[in-house]
């Protein structure tokens, strides 16, 4: 599968968590253009803080290859990382990350501060933009609906 | 329990994952001086880039009180905690953390750099240095015998 493919899925993810109630955030990674994980955002649901797409992507793509390295893995993520899932990235030694929309408020890959660029011991390629429109569109219809079940309220 | 009480149970995670051959670091979280959840690092064992003794110890307390946010919660973990657990204190608005020794390398709470001094959404009491030499104490030990393994192969 193509980089923009395999964004396509996460945006799918992303959808699927709208439909729950959930911030509209998908994750998919990949070994060698095949998807070894994909998940959404279930914070709500979940009534979990760590369940953000990315932790829980990473999660289920350690215990599918039963390690934890992934530095012959890729991430594509619709929305940029908070600071827990750019560590996480970190951690687990993925390879390269791309991301859609930017996060000036959370995210750690230059949106509200750049993590990647400390010194720790691992340094993923970072790339932004891919499908950008379609994650933040998803966002922004998110949070209107949000707002208009709230005024009814 | 007193702060250096639920400390010293830390300590004696850290020393579990120690006599696992995992780098011993222990977490404790607390609501009202009583333990709500206790987990070691288990990355090793546990195969997954995600199961630090922080990470562990935010998921099994999300899941004790069935919720996300741990507002009335205190964290107290052997070792200055890395990009991934500080990320995760914010998402879960844990409302104090202690730890003992610093981490130069990977450290968030000023070792390699402060996360918590930026605008995040979300700013926990830090304190620093409580037992600080018994849990450096125990990683040296484990680092040195680790060493003396490797030089024995």
């Amino acid at each position: 599968m193509t980089d923009e493919q395999l964004m396509q899925v996460a945006l799918e993810e992303a959808r699927i968590a709208a439909a729950l109630g959930e911030v509209p955030v998908g994750a998919v990674i990949a070994k060698d253009g095949e998807i070894v994980a994909r998940a959404h955002n279930l914070r709500e649901r979940g009534k979990n803080a760590t369940y953000h797409a990315e932790l829980l992507a990473i999660d289920a793509a350690c215990k599918a290859l039963g390690g934890w390295r992934l530095w012959q893995c890729e991430l594509f993520v619709t929305l940029e990382p908070c600071p827990m899932c750019s560590g996480a990235i970190i951690n687990s030694r993925l390879r390269r990350v791309v991301y859609g929309a930017r996060d000036p408020k959370a995210g750690c890959c230059g949106g509200l501060t750049d993590l990647f660029a400390l010194p720790f011991n691992h340094h993923p390629v970072i790339e932004q933009g891919l499908l950008q429109e379609d994650a933040q569109a998803l966002l922004q219809d998110f949070f209107v609906m949000l707002r208009e079940k709230r005024k009814k309220k």
